[in-house]
C-alpha cells in the first residue's frame, strides 16, 4: 500500500462541511466518491487533519489516503482533479511514509476570519466574509490579539458543546489583525484550535473594536474558563482554514 | 404613479441570466417577485438597461419601475433588500422623472471581464472570473485595444444570432486592459455594446496576447464585418455589467 497526502482547496459554501454525513454533500463524500471511482468501487477512507463546519472554507487543508495502486503524484492530481466538482480542488499531491497521519502529525493550523467591515452589502462577499457594519478600533484588536498570543487555556473561546477530551490548553503563536481597505483580516496560528475557537475568539475581538470589552479583559476570561462569558459564535462564511504544518 | 430607478448588483452565479423566464430563477423574476409583495399581489413590470446572460454578473445594473405608492427613497431600498435574496442587492435608489427610460435613455454602458491567468484552479474564482492558463502578451493586447477605441461597425464581434435590428456602429471611449498579480482587467466603456460582444472581443484579445494574432489585425477583422473570422464566445463568469451613465 501507498500512502498518499493532498492539500486540497474548497469553498464551503455549497458544503454541508468537512465530515461524510447520509444524503448530504460533503468534502469527505465528494472525495471519497472520486477515489472510490478510481478504486473501481473499492471504499477508501480519507483522514484530514481535521472537520470544517458548513459553509467554512479552506485554503490548505491536508488529508491522507491509502491505496493499492502505483501512480505518479502529478497522475493522482490530474485524476482526482477531473473526477471532483468545481468548488474542490487537489492543490498538491505527495506520496508519504505509512507513518504519516493527516491528524496526528499536525504541528501547526493556521486559520484566517474575513470581516467585511461596510454598511453596504456586497453581494459578492455574502458567502466569502462576514460583513460587519460598525466602526472598528483596530489598534484595541491588535491589543487584545497581543494578550491571545501563547500558551493557554482557551476553554472560554471554545464550544461549550465541545466533544475534546483532555487539555483545552493551545499555543497560539500568532493572532494578528490588519484591515485593508474595507477587509478586515484576523490571522491565527496555533498548535491546534478547539471547537469554534477562531469563530468564538474574532467575536470577541469585534466586541473589543466597537468598545463593548477592553482588550485588557482578555487575562481575565482566559482565567474565567467559562464560554458564557463571551458573545455568540459569529458566522461560518468569513472562516478559513489556510494551511497545515507537519 | 412614481418613477422609481434602481441601481442594482447581482451575483450572476444563481440566475439563469436577468430577463424573466417560467420555471427559471432570473434577476428580473426575483425583483418582480419582491415588488408583488410591496404591491400586494399587484405586478409591476420593472426595465432595465439591458439583458445579461446567465452567469453574467453586475456591479451597477440599473432598471426602473413604476408604482402608486409614495414611499420615500431610503425605504424603498430598505423594503426591497429585505425581501430579496442574498445574490441580488439594491445599492441605490432614486425617484426620477415620468420621462426617464432605463434602457433608452443610457449614455454609456461601463463592461468589465477578469481573466485569472494561471494554470492553478482556484476554487473561489471559478464562477468570478475565466481561468485561462496560457502565457500572455499584455503589451499586445493593450496595442490591440487602442485599435479598438473609437467609432465602428462591430458586426465581427458580436454573435451572429444577434436579433440587434439596424445598425452595428457603436463607440468605445474606452477598451483597456491591465494585469494585476495573476488577474487581468478588461474595461470597455461605450455607448452601446452588441450580443456577446465583450465575450468575443475578449476572445480575440487573448488569441493576440498568446501570438495566434497580431495586434495590427484589428482594423481588418472590423472591415471584414464578418462573425466568422473570430474565435468563440469565452465564458459568461469574467463578465460584470459595471455601470450604465444616464
Amino acid at each position: 500500500m501507498e500512502k498518499i497526502k493532498c492539500v486540497i482547496s474548497y469553498d464551503g459554501s455549497g458544503f454541508a462541511g468537512f465530515q461524510i454525513q447520509p444524503k448530504k454533500r460533503t468534502v469527505q463524500g465528494e472525495l471519497e466518491k472520486a477515489l472510490m471511482t478510481i478504486h473501481k468501487g473499492a471504499h477508501v477512507r480519507i483522514q484530514a487533519s481535521g472537520r470544517t463546519d458548513t459553509g467554512v472554507h479552506a485554503k490548505g487543508q491536508t488529508i491522507h489516503f491509502e491505496t493499492p495502486f502505483t501512480i505518479p503524484e502529478a497522475n493522482w492530481k490530474r485524476a482526482l482533479n477531473t473526477l471532483l466538482p468545481g468548488d474542490l480542488y487537489i492543490n498538491e499531491v505527495e506520496k508519504v511514509p505509512s507513518s504519516f497521519h493527516a491528524r496526528y502529525d499536525v504541528i501547526e493550523k493556521e486559520y484566517r476570519y474575513y470581516v467585511w467591515n461596510e454598511k453596504e452589502t456586497d453581494v459578492f462577499k455574502r458567502n466569502y466574509a462576514y460583513q460587519f457594519p460598525y466602526a472598528l478600533d483596530i489598534k484595541a484588536i491588535q491589543d487584545a490579539c497581543s494578550y491571545l498570543e501563547g500558551e493557554h487555556d482557551f476553554t472560554t473561546f471554545s464550544s461549550a458543546k465541545a466533544t475534546t477530551r483532555g487539555s483545552k490548553v493551545r499555543t497560539l503563536y500568532q493572532a494578528s489583525c490588519e484591515k485593508r481597505g474595507s477587509e478586515i483580516e484576523f490571522i491565527f496560528r496555533g498548535s491546534g484550535f478547539l471547537y469554534n475557537m477562531v469563530r468564538i475568539t474574532v467575536g470577541v475581538l469585534l466586541d473589543i473594536g466597537q468598545g463593548r470589552r477592553r482588550a485588557g479583559e482578555i487575562p481575565y476570561l482566559i482565567e474565567q474558563k467559562d464560554r458564557r462569558l463571551v458573545g455568540e459564535t459569529i458566522p461560518p462564511q468569513g472562516l478559513y482554514l489556510w494551511r497545515v504544518r507537519y
